[in-house]
């Protein structure tokens, strides 16, 4: 379905520029990033890019808006799981135990742009979307869990929102301190949160 | 304590620097900050800024050592409270209900500043540094709690690095979206996981 919406949404051109877009940004960052640095990415021109967009922020406004989509088509892989196993998933990709370079590069660079959303009212909407699209999914899950009966009746809305400010938070420590142990603490932290708050004590 | 080493560590010419490179992010942000309109905010020429500093990037690790005393000096002050009072005092200074405008600036600065240790390792050590400090010590204030009888046996440090993530994904949702209401939801939720995961069950 999702997967679906991105395919109708975008034109192959427009998935090539956002597809080099990220290249570009995982071998420069985002402060390295220009039109050129992207034309190079696809053998492209500058101005076959230009056609497309203004500007860099408008470009990067629609890689953000690429970003949502390729959320909601992860998330919505998700979706036939039962609830319990869905939302161990969903934190598992969320909060990985390892992640190889690429992975690690795609982090940093997604920071990068969120600290430009502290200014720019384009980026800080895109941010809005995605935090929403988070809460929304777990949302989803934990209330599917509460209607059979694997888990107890919450304020759904309460413990996603938890969750994802736990997941953002690892994730900033991680791409911006040494602190190694750190994912796996909050990985079990998550799961004995979970197990506590959606599970037992009943 | 704390105070006393901010005091001995830091001269005044130093700390006049810190407070005006501090006003001085305020006002323009991290990607407009200059040693030049850091000399604006307190009548001194660049060159007694250089006499203390090398470059710009110096004066910023510098700048993240005065933030990790000042976090020193507020953890300080919640000493000699009792263990589940401190860790609410604690709670609501990192995830205050209300900003003044100057409060909210500064979180915007310091995201600013952490997003530049995704790849400069002297300003990652800095954030290596307050986050462990943060961990640490609401680390120390639970195990006080579990010695006094006010918690249950719990990993302090599992409990305090979840605490700590959430703490800091909440900071960058308000700081990067425009959802107003998760603060007030991120407080709620980690009471209600304070509660379940320090006080309640047995």
């Amino acid at each position: 379905m999702a997967m679906d919406s991105v395919d109708q949404k975008w034109s192959t051109a427009e998935r090539e520029i956002m597809e080099a877009t990220y290249r570009a940004m995982l071998e420069h960052g985002y402060p390295g990033l220009s039109i050129s640095r992207i034309a190079e990415q696809f053998d492209k021109s500058k101005a076959s890019i230009y056609y497309h967009y203004d500007s860099k922020d408008e470009l990067l406004v629609s890689f953000l808006d690429f970003v949502v989509d390729q959320f909601k088509t992860n998330f919505a892989e998700e979706i036939d799981e039962d609830p319990s196993s869905a939302l161990n998933t969903v934190i598992e990709r969320l909060v990985p135990l390892q992640m190889n370079d690429e992975e690690f590069q795609g982090r940093i660079v997604l920071i990068e742009l969120r600290s430009q959303a502290t200014r720019n009212e384009a980026f800080r909407e895109k941010f809005t979307e995605i935090n929403e699209l988070l809460v929304t999914s777990i949302c989803e899950i934990i209330e599917r869990g509460i209607e059979d009966g694997t888990f107890r009746d919450v304020e759904a809305a309460r413990v996603a929102e938890h969750i994802v400010a736990t997941v953002n938070g690892s994730t900033i420590d991680r791409v911006t301190t040494n602190r190694e142990v750190a994912p796996a603490a909050v990985r079990l932290s998550l799961s004995s949160y979970i197990d506590s708050e959606l599970k037992s004590c009943q």
